[in-house]
C-alpha cells in the first residue's frame, strides 16, 4: 500500500529552537530513501506503508533519545486504490487548472 | 513506546456519508484492544506504537476493500518518556485548573 | 455560516506544563458562550464563523500575553450548506451504526 | 498580529476530482495579495491575521457556491511575539542544520 504523508514533528521541552529536531527527521527519511519535500510547516513523504510508518517511529525514538520528553506530530496520510499518484502529480494537477484560466 | 493518537479518517468517492466508513474504524479499534472514545472530529486512541499503527492500517485496508477509492487520515501522534500519561490525565489536568478558578 | 470546529492550542516556550494555558482558551470560549467540548488531542467548537473565529483569535492574544512566545494552533474547520448538523450529532451518526450492527 | 498557516481544503460531495476546488483557493489567496506556496499536503499562506482569515473564509464561501455541499479544512496557524518569522525562514533554518553535517 502506497502512502502520501505529510508530517510535522514538534519537540517538547527543549526550548524555542526545534529545527535541529526537524533537521534529524529530514536525514531519518534521506537515509530511507523516501521521496521527501520540506515545506514551512511540515515535510511532505511518499512510499511504501511499512516504510514511511517504521521512518516516523524511528523519528520519535532518536528525538526522544537526543533529549526531547514529549514529542507530537500532526500527520496527515493518504492512500487511495484507483490509481498511482505521487505527491507531484498532486501538486502540477492544481498547477494545470490554474494555467488554463 | 506507549502512543496518544488522535485520528479522523477521510474516505474520498463514496459519497456524502461517511458515518459508515468512520464505524468500521471505531470497530476495528475495539477488536484490537484499543482504549478509544470517539469525539466530533475524531477518535482519542491510545496504546502500544505497534498496535496503534496497526489498526490504523487495517482501517485504510478495510475501508478501501468496503469501497472507499481515496483514504486520508488526519493523525496526532504523541510520545514521552518523562512519565506514564493517559488520554484521561491530559483532559483531567486542564480539568483541574478550570475547577481551581 | 455555522462552522464545527476541532482545535488544538500549542503553546511554545512556556516549559512542559501546556495545560494552565489550554484551559485559558477553554475560558475565552465559555465566555463567548460557544458550545464547547474538550477532548484528549483538542476542543470541539461549534457557533458562527466570526463568533468561533474571533475566539480563536482572541486565544494567541491571550496567551502570548500570558507569555508564550510562539504558539501554533492545529483547526479542523467544516462547514455545510445541505443541512444544519451538530457535533453532537456527528458522533450519535456513527454510534447509530455501531448500535445497529 | 502576524500569521503563518498551512490550510488542506477538502470539499465533500464533489466526486473525486477535488483539484479544481484546490485551483479556487489558491486563486483567491493570490488575488487577497497573500504570500503563498502550494505543496503537496495543502499550501503556506501568510499574512495578516485578518487578511488570511477573511481569505479562508472567502474559500469556503466559494467553493460552496460551486457546488461542494461540505467543505473541512485543515489547518495550522501559528504566531510568534519575539521575532518576525517567514515561512523562508522556516525552512531555511532546517536547511541550515542539515548543510552544516
Amino acid at each position: 500500500m502506497y502512502v502520501l504523508m505529510d508530517i510535522m514533528v514538534s519537540p517538547g521541552g527543549v526550548g524555542t529552537s526545534v529545527s535541529p529536531y526537524v533537521a534529524m527527521c529530514q536525514k531519518i527519511f534521506e537515509d530511507a530513501g523516501l521521496t521527501h519535500t520540506m515545506h514551512g510547516y511540515g515535510t511532505n513523504v511518499e512510499g511504501e506503508w511499512e516504510d514511511v510508518m517504521a521512518a516516523v517511529k524511528r523519528c520519535h525514538e532518536d528525538l526522544h533519545a537526543a533529549g526531547a520528553v514529549r514529542i507530537t506530530s500532526h500527520m496527515k496520510v493518504g492512500t487511495r486504490v484507483d490509481r498511482k499518484q505521487t505527491m507531484a502529480d498532486k501538486v502540477s494537477s492544481v498547477q494545470d487548472k490554474l494555467d488554463s484560466r
